[in-house]
């Protein structure tokens, strides 16, 4: 089972380092993309070394996408590869979970419209504004899709994404 | 089932957080001590709220005492009751998991004569010192003594913990 992770500077530490390390954990084979050629830090200052760039990003072989939060979100909805790889994800029904400003790649990529999701409360008139429901709950479960608020709500939204892959 | 985490100014952050989701997620009642009445800040700023304090830990009730490293551990090591509770969980046979600096708890408990262990590297002369046959590998299990390095034995080291649990 192999998983995809996009990040840039700025990411959620735990928002990236929780999943990943989970699903390490569970013996899954993790992707993480991000800017081309070099490594990103965390808002915390930890360092993260991306195994691909964004740019040469394709949804083909991942069973799972994960869209941590912070301020990557806002670099990686300006790459169209990276759109393009969760469009394809939620189009062909496989598990898309985001957290935090993570939804922000789910608003610019158009997947939201009568979704019910959750995420940082910060962005949320964004969320609804693409056409998503909007609840306050720790992990929102919407077929395919799964949703956060922020950091605490970590063992919900893992806890909910190992249900989604039957595991 | 109930956990214990002993922290302190300066814990390196993933190595609480990772352990301390990873059990909340799997539904585990977590109490968390450090210094009494505060908060502590993690080495990358993440702010902790511990349940009680140090000076006031018990072994009674708890199935699982993690240690996490960074700074933490010098100072945790200072507190006499903090020790006991070490020995106490030791002698009893339960699981005691300690990664990078955490050992330094274990070392001034005096729990770690002829016992298989690692560490961080800087202090793996005091851990061979107090006794331990350093090994360094991502994780070791000795019966109930389940030791890592540093923060990207995480995948590994609660792999081992939950297996030593059975569950």
């Amino acid at each position: 089972m192999k998983a995809l992770i996009l990040v840039a500077e700025g990411v959620e530490d735990l928002e990236f380092f929780y999943p990943y390390y989970r699903l390490l954990e569970a013996g899954w084979k993790v992707d993480v993309a991000g800017p081309k050629g070099r490594s990103v830090a965390g808002k915390h200052g930890y360092e993260i070394e991306p195994d691909l760039s964004l740019a040469d990003v394709k949804a083909d072989g991942y069973d799972l996408l994960i869209l941590p939060g912070g301020k990557a979100p806002e670099t990686v909805r300006l790459d169209e590869r990276a759109l393009a790889a969760t469009r394809a994800m939620m189009a062909a029904g496989k598990p898309v979970a985001a957290i935090c400003h993570g939804v922000q790649v789910l608003i610019s990529s158009g997947v939201l419209q009568g979704r019910k999701a959750t995420c940082w409360k910060g962005v949320r008139d964004d969320l609804k504004a693409a056409g998503a429901e909007y609840l306050n709950e720790e992990v929102v479960v919407d077929g395919n899709l799964i949703t956060s608020r922020r950091p605490d709500d970590l063992p919900a939204f893992c806890r909910e994404i190992f249900k989604a892959l039957g595991t």
